[in-house]
């Protein structure tokens, strides 16, 4: 398989975290963001929303989302799982993962902070803050639905890696780079630091890229 | 059930059309976004997040982010599908419905055109400017999605509603709303006429909510 995507998109990122989570290597191309090679001709022929990641299978189709391509991961791959068993509990799982993936990240989208900058004429400080008050929201809503669970262990749900890690983690990161304090949020910061003792979220994380 | 929801609201809205095609009846309650009740301590009890919809389950269990409320729903009442059998299909239609879940409707949230509003002082041509930017990149893309399969028939994938057309029908709706003109995706509005040809989809629209 081949992934398209880039260092330090968030929605790339978890798309690393979940492939090494199920033990499946692929082959990186790299799509630089910067250079905005994501919305070229290209690149609009891979995908043609223009944006990373997408998953190119050994028979030639194209998957694209990431939400959808972890569905597939766990449908096609469901060993180990990164969703529990029991319907509610998966929902539970499921809504902790789309708090991140819905609410929180694509509003602090390269393409929503460009338009932020060239259209409202947003400074650094403002971009900043307004990612910091999506990133604030969610994580206000995570860590009162962590805080809920009693038979929670280290993770966001239960005792091993679930898809709420994989979304969590990537957001973590995100919110270390706007300068957004983590204090407020101890549990969330102590799932982070479980997941980071796993070679699965090290090696996918931003630095580790050949593309960083 | 009871159904926390708000009739003009687009993740309620997709919610309520996939209850439909379940065959299931829940028990409305209107949380009314425009006096803030989502923003109040009785609603946040109930959905930490502050956010419609949430479905709360006959045994008490509370479900929430409608991303998941609708994988549950497909789990737990499987028939009709609303997702097709192979796994590389599913992918597809779950990236159709995260165009909209992820990268359309979060944007155009009633939060984040309230913040534009009040803090960079937007008016309503630029807050439906706003809208229509990110409308048009992501109906853009799922109109080159549809245009690209050969083996569709009247609904985004199949001959069948899926979780696309749930995803897809409330987001026509709010483009309306927004004044985006609908000319440019062809493919796009056959598919929402074709939805507004079933009782399912029909019942869901907001105007025939009791608190329209």
């Amino acid at each position: 398989m081949k992934l398209y995507n880039f260092f330090r998109s968030g929605t790339s990122h978890r798309l690393r975290i979940a492939l090494n989570l199920k033990g499946l290597t692929t082959e990186y191309v790299a799509v630089d963001l910067r250079t905005e090679a994501h919305l070229k001709a290209e690149f609009k022929a891979i995908n043609p929303q223009g944006l990373v990641p997408a998953l190119a299978l050994d028979d030639g189709r194209m998957l694209i989302q990431s939400p959808a391509i972890i569905e597939w991961l766990e449908e096609r791959h469901p060993s180990p799982a990164l969703l529990p068993a029991d319907p509610e509990d998966r929902a539970r799982v499921r809504a902790l993962a789309a708090i991140v993936g819905c609410d929180i990240h694509p509003i602090n989208n390269r393409r929503i902070l460009e338009t932020l900058r060239k259209q409202f004429g947003a400074d650094e400080t403002t971009v900043n803050a307004w990612c910091a008050a999506w990133i604030g929201d969610g994580f206000d809503a995570i860590e009162a639905l962590l805080a809920a669970d009693a038979k929670r262990g280290a993770f966001c749900f239960g005792d091993a890696p679930t898809l709420a890690d994989v979304y969590l983690v990537p957001q973590v990161e995100s919110a270390r780079r706007f300068k957004v304090d983590l204090t407020r949020w101890p549990l969330i910061a102590a799932v982070d630091a479980a997941c980071g003792q796993l070679e699965a979220f090290r090696r996918a994380a931003p630095a580790a890229q050949p593309d960083a």
